[in-house]
């Protein structure tokens, strides 16, 4: 069994979004898996130098119109979030700490929490917010609110999110098949033709 | 008869010498022209405050890994340039001297001068290198090197970089269909349903 494609994502980012509602349909085309591993582009940024997208004059503006564009090309429902960007950390703790039970729960609790930030405007990056979504898929609120404050859950996301930025990932969506990374959504193109292939 | 599609591109780019090959290929296809608008994306990362990609760590090995493959994706011949990026100040100032005159002509300039750097290793930020590659397409060498020099041409294309970067252009390829902006040429596929469908 080859191992898992990787995808880094960060819970603040549309295209990360995009790419997951269509990672797991790519992936299964090819008989692949996929990992799913949310990090925080912030700890990226800082190796790189960069602001953050919306600082960024010119691409700013261009972002504004290509976001919600991309939505509606890839057929995704969208609505831009009133506080955006934010820091990921709630959902990304809450994340790693059912990740590490149960992967594929993980994944469902992705999907709701991207669903709630964009496409019903609920700011994740609140605590509450975040156990709230969760209880929506049938997670216990406690559990949840005090893994988000657990400091081996901290550690555990601090980890993930070093490895990820150590590994090269500076974007979102930024997918790794079989050792080659691929920046975008619009690479899924090429991930395409790299699965099918085994590289080009 | 529309407008032409605007093709704004940098001849240091990779993606717009990937871009060069496609686009007029896609706008055929939809009965479309496409006027060709060289500019340098540095005026443009004045306004980002951005530095260029081979200064930024993360994105640049990201980018040396994407570019050459891109280019076998593509299909499109690649060499990575010797001296890269470079100032294309010479090629663009050739390129607008002639495109008064003879825009088709331009395009079979800006066609050969791409080759020569992106194949060859030709650096076109040169002048005499520019001069060596327009005389290839049956330019007089000497009128091109006096174009170079000349200050309406300087000014000439002073004035088309300041309208690129005006419009909101900062990357290259940076594409404008009917006043809907795309940046790079991973937004063909978009560009090719917006032409077809008038928009989505």
């Amino acid at each position: 069994v080859p191992a898992p494609i990787d995808f880094y994502f960060d819970f603040a980012s549309p295209y990360g979004y995009f790419a997951s509602h269509k990672i797991d349909v790519l992936a299964a085309k090819h008989g692949r898996e996929v990992a799913w591993r949310p990090y925080l582009i912030g700890a990226a940024l800082k190796v790189t130098g960069q602001p953050p997208l919306p600082q960024i004059p010119l691409k700013r503006e261009y972002a504004n119109r290509d976001t919600p564009r991309s939505a509606r090309f890839h057929g995704v429902p969208y609505r831009h979030p009133t506080n955006f960007p934010i820091g990921a950390v709630a959902p990304t703790r809450a994340f790693y700490w059912l990740n590490a039970k149960d992967p594929k729960r993980a994944k469902e609790l992705a999907r709701a929490l991207y669903a709630a930030y964009f496409t019903e405007d609920i700011d994740i990056s609140n605590p509450e917010n975040t156990v709230a979504v969760a209880a929506r898929i049938g997670l216990a609120a406690d559990e949840v609110r005090a893994a988000i404050n657990d400091q081996a859950v901290k550690d555990l996301t601090r980890a993930e999110v070093d490895k990820a930025v150590a590994i090269g990932a500076f974007g979102s969506p930024y997918i790794v098949v079989d050792g080659e990374p691929f920046w975008g959504i619009d690479r899924f193109d090429q991930i395409d033709r790299w699965l099918a292939t085994g590289g080009f």
